[in-house]
């Protein structure tokens, strides 16, 4: 792990800094972050799967947030696409970009890292480098993570089949509407829609390989991200509203929050193409890491996504509606 | 390579930017950054070394820079990690933190990218992922580089003994005086200081493993630098402050600049120790790549960094001077 360089030289604070709350986050791998690189290998016949990620404060969280959700927002929402890809947690980098004289102080700091090593016990995770570096504008923190996978098995957008059956586990929608009770715009006395806006469940540690047919998270929004499992394989997705799992605190909200619940984002749920002879397996898969998982729909030659009604009528989205998204 | 998801979700533009800008640096371990992660993976008895850097506008690159030499900046600022350690550059990441409703619009990203293109083929890497996302403040950029090398091989900052040589490669000190032209405090109509600080020259490509005792690259400036390899070897470094390798351009300025050029960073040269027996092959080494290597110093049993002027007597700094660099 470096600290800020060039034309703003490292302070021996800084140094200081990252060693007392980064270090004891580190693994073997990162050198102590006392060196210029990390060295990892990769198992014998096993390959990386990668991703990385900005969050923006005002941006991809509230500045009221928690400093000890952040950084296990951001590793999470990465944790997702090693999910959406079929690959176990391994290692992650870290970059922080603190506002200048602000309120990220030790504290702030303890916190968030006391996050992180939560997170790192919870995901199998360990730091392995980072940067610091300030800014005259809002905190900004980046993660690039890496996953393990056997050559071969990596779980694709661009695989989906006509005849396949749709599947998506978890609730979807809750995170949007999170946001919307954190900004004072809804209600929801029981916590759960703004617990899963700051803290997402990836959906780590299902074995999809040989089961689903394609698989991504749902980070943009259901539609959206349906959109692109259509698009990478050539296919039409055809959802039933109706089916879409909601939960007990979106569902008292009523019907009317239902296409903010759909074209919502920050569900890191996993959105699933299946056989159907495939989908007993892949019920017992899910069932086997206790995660929930409801078929929303069927893929179909064609292109694009189609949304039915309850009574399995078309909804044509108004003038400026979802398919903007 | 993910659009900014979550509170903003991704227009179908920004989709159409990552292809216009980014697909063209993608290599196939990308998978043409269409999907949730990259997969790379590992040659037999090979391991990745990886580094991350984060610049920020206005604190690490001017606003005035050329969009040209940004994202090549940050590039050979990470690639200069790898060459520290004997890593071949293989491949990176990219995560661009664009301001809102500013300069930085298709033109901009036109020679934003022309630029790394250039560097791709120069350093012989390719893109496999990254984020675009926006921010009300400075232009953040972060890049995650892989490199390869045997395992086993990597050169370290820990591993410097008692009686070995000090080195540098090329010429200390320019980049820090080209921040000074560009800030117009200083005159360089050679316009070569201010090329220097936009554009580091890593030491890609050297071939050290078992000719040097201890490598890093000189980032913080020369005189810290030495302090880091002094502290985790821990030896003394002592430095002949004459025998420091000088530019023309920087020389030109005169001798009263010498503690800016030697406490200054953004070097982006490696410092390196040998065994005096060594000392031959390192200067063959240097000449097979063309280049230039000179030696500064010599590790001695203790602690620190000890500078010497030119007939052999102790520098002692001023009070407030370099130690506290």
């Amino acid at each position: 792990m470096t600290g800020a360089s060039g034309a703003e030289a490292a302070g021996a604070g800084e140094f200081g800094f990252i060693a007392r709350h980064f270090r004891p986050l580190a693994g073997a791998e990162s050198l102590d972050l006392r060196d210029d690189c990390a060295l990892m290998r990769c198992p014998e016949g096993e390959e990386f799967a990668i991703s990385t990620d900005t969050m923006v404060e005002s941006v991809h969280f509230l500045p009221s947030d928690p400093p000890e959700t952040l950084g296990r927002k951001l590793l999470r929402c990465n944790l997702s696409d090693l999910a959406a890809m079929g690959a176990r947690p391994h290692a992650y980098t870290l970059n922080v970009t603190v506002p200048r004289g602000g309120r990220h102080d030790e504290n702030w700091f303890a916190a968030f890292s006391r996050g992180l090593a939560e997170d790192q016990e919870r995901y199998g995770v360990h730091l392995i480098g980072g940067d610091t570096t300030s800014i005259s504008g809002p905190l900004v923190l980046s993660a690039t993570v890496f996953g393990l996978l056997r050559h071969n098995t990596a779980l694709r957008r661009s695989t989906a089949r006509p005849g396949d059956e749709i599947w998506v586990t978890g609730t979807i929608g809750d995170a949007a509407l999170g946001l919307l009770v954190l900004q004072g715009s809804l209600q929801d006395p029981s916590g759960f829609l703004a617990e899963r806006y700051h803290l997402p469940r990836p959906r780590t540690g299902l074995h999809l390989h040989g089961i689903v047919s394609a698989a991504m998270d749902i980070s943009d929004g259901l539609i959206q991200d349906c959109g692109h499992i259509a698009e990478e394989s050539g296919v039409q997705l055809v959802v039933d509203t109706e089916a879409v799992p909601v939960s007990s605190a979106a569902a008292s909200l009523g019907h009317e929050w239902l296409m903010r619940r759909l074209c919502g984002g920050d569900d890191y749920e996993l959105l699933l193409t299946c056989a159907p002879e495939r989908s007993a397996a892949l019920q017992a898969a899910c069932q086997a890491a206790a995660v929930p998982v409801h078929r929303i729909g069927t893929v179909r030659t064609g292109s694009g996504v189609r949304l039915l009604d309850g009574e399995g009528h078309e909804i044509v989205p108004e003038q400026g509606g979802w398919q903007h998204f």
